[in-house]
């Protein structure tokens, strides 16, 4: 078997070998920041001190981050932590759209299924949130959730411009979430200008270990802890933080931060090299999602006309390359994007799509030979020549 | 400053440097168990490999073992789990001690905030429960919640007997969850055997990473899960596992069995050579707990007759020695362990006691420089000779 390709970088990224380092020293250090003594206290520090760094990266107070154990714990965490806010009088509002991955769609469901009214933030064909094709104001205390970058198209959302639009024409808007799992470490983020007033990140999409998340509070917003156990995270979120997955996620942010220029060039270049090749060898194919230069680089959705997703994936792993027809989070899941009906009307061509992620540490002839042996198998399967 | 002794290890410990580095390895691999492809399907091996090893160490079925962030959520997520159950015509009770940890009475508060009636599970002066002294059978649908192994006493319960004996006195028992974060690891556990239906632990408690725990589920028990997410965990548990860190509890697991005897023994002489030393140094003392050879070898609660407590840990740190005066939880918390008062009358005592926890990886003589620092400053503190 062919040595795989990895272009499933939106499932999830390898750890860089200094931040592997860095953790070893944690992991073998009997620490827990919450002990008062010599040894805790210098956990603690560390811990503290990579709380401060990645706050300053993402534009936080470091009281407003929440360590969790990844954006799943953070987008629900957040989401159902609005408790406070929710419990007016007359049923609460969610302004969402179909495109949010599944842990910001199912606790959005749990809050529905307790009252609140959903009601569709409209999006454009290639995916951008359109504040302006909002008809009615829904009514009631109005939550507004959006990601922030879209982990099938790559779309990056004007997320400050969004709520700012939504503000003028809800008076009603009382908090914005962002999923900002794909966008933390791959473009600049900052809190504070994004207007929202929580945020959800996860390490291991920016090169930093799994098992580690953020959560972003806005100070002063009343927001209720989900898990409370032992008080930590100044009683927002129980459970002894592990000092290693936070100081190893605060490297990888720093990596990702000081190189982002170079990695954002880099994956620019592999694109238009993929891109370049497979437009020769796989037409028609339509590439879902913002204009080059827009969205993320590293992203693309494309429709591989007349192949069956699901059998294009499978022959690319037999051909040694990995991809997804959606988010990897289901087990074993094949289905469609979630939301993809948003951006294609036909059926039939949503089932052609394909998601294709790659990273900064990959090099052009290495997309080259993917796209050569997504050629072969899409010729074969379009019954072209062998 | 000295180099500090640690005997705060119940509080954590140190991850063994072959565990880290089987870490290592899965964490440099883009390896999101979810995804079918190549990558996804070996890091899936893995994860299921690492799961059916800790299931058969811990006597349960591959499938009844979730992989949750800590002890933390464990408890938290087994606890308010019981919702189909607890969802019945009469509020439910919930048998409980006082002797639980913060990770346990929180959840249990917030059942009580639900409308739970809680009785108190007898224990004796040393900590063991004693189902024979409840007096009276609690109404409506019951839970009993009870630890395996005592964080601060060191006791160990014998819970199967226990879970009996409340069978036969209360035919209305219908759940039982244990906390089992400092028992995984240290001795023999046996969840079926056990016949509790779900149990938390921590893989930083036994020498494994800190950032991962376990949760087991029984079979065919109703069970609510708390976080969906993407659906992993067969919908249990939703966020993307991190392989890396489920290898490496798996490891540690292997190796904390593997060498539990040993470990066991050395212990022992560890707890032996120390207690002797601060019997002839630090008398009058007192140790609070199961006779020796009855509990956690490692772990003494001891009180030091007329120096208070906070002022001793304080001391200890000083001198380079790491103790706690309870669960490390809280920031930062000097108060005295949770239930205590169960073992204790006098209220002045209560204030004297001081945890001391240590490791199989330490020395006689490492344990016996501990116990002459800790002298010196209780000789100090009593006002005694210099």
């Amino acid at each position: 078997m062919l040595e795989p390709i990895n272009l499933d970088h939106n499932a999830t990224t390898p750890c860089l070998p200094e931040v592997i380092e860095a953790m070893g020293y944690w992991f073998g250090h009997a620490a827990n920041p919450a002990s008062p003594h010599q040894i805790g206290r210098k956990a603690r520090q560390a811990l503290e001190d990579a709380r401060e760094r990645i706050a300053s990266r993402l534009g936080a107070w470091p009281d407003e981050v929440v360590f969790t154990s990844g954006a799943t714990e953070s987008n629900q965490s957040a989401l159902l932590g609005l408790a406070p806010v929710l419990a007016g009088k007359s049923p609460p509002s969610i302004l969402v759209s179909k495109l949010e991955h599944p842990s910001v769609a199912t606790p959005i469901e749990i809050l529905a299924n307790r009252g609140a009214k959903l009601f569709p933030l409209p999006v454009s064909a290639w995916g951008e949130f359109e504040p302006g094709r909002l008809e009615n104001v829904p009514p009631g205390q109005l939550l507004l959730v959006a990601h922030l970058a879209h982990h099938g198209t790559g779309a990056i959302q004007p997320l400050a411009e969004l709520v700012g639009k939504i503000s003028e024409l809800a008076p009603n808007l009382v908090r914005a979430h962002t999923d900002a799992t794909q966008a933390v470490g791959k473009i600049r983020v900052n809190f504070h200008k994004l207007a929202v007033d929580t945020l959800a990140a996860s390490a291991h999409k920016f090169n930093g270990p799994s098992g580690i998340g953020i959560m972003l509070v806005r100070r002063g917003k009343p927001w209720a802890p989900q898990t409370v156990g032992g008080g930590q995270e100044l009683g927002r979120r129980g459970g002894t933080p592990s000092v290693a997955l936070v100081v190893g996620m605060a490297f990888a942010l720093d990596l990702a931060h000081e190189q982002m220029t170079a990695r954002q060039t880099r994956c620019m270049d592999l694109r238009r090299a993929f891109l370049n090749r497979l437009w020769a060898s796989c037409s028609p194919l339509e590439v879902v999602g913002p204009a080059e230069g827009q969205g993320l680089a590293h992203t693309l959705l494309v429709r591989f006309a007349g192949v069956k997703a699901g059998l294009a994936v499978m022959g690319f792993d037999l051909e040694g390359v990995a991809a997804s027809t959606g988010s990897a989070c289901a087990s074993g899941s094949q289905r469609p994007l979630p939301g993809l009906e948003l951006l294609m009307a036909d059926e039939a061509h949503r089932r052609e799509v394909v998601r294709l992620s790659f990273g900064h540490e990959q090099t052009v002839a290495e997309l080259e030979e993917a796209a050569d042996r997504i050629a072969k198998v899409i010729l074969k399967l379009r019954g072209g020549p062998p």
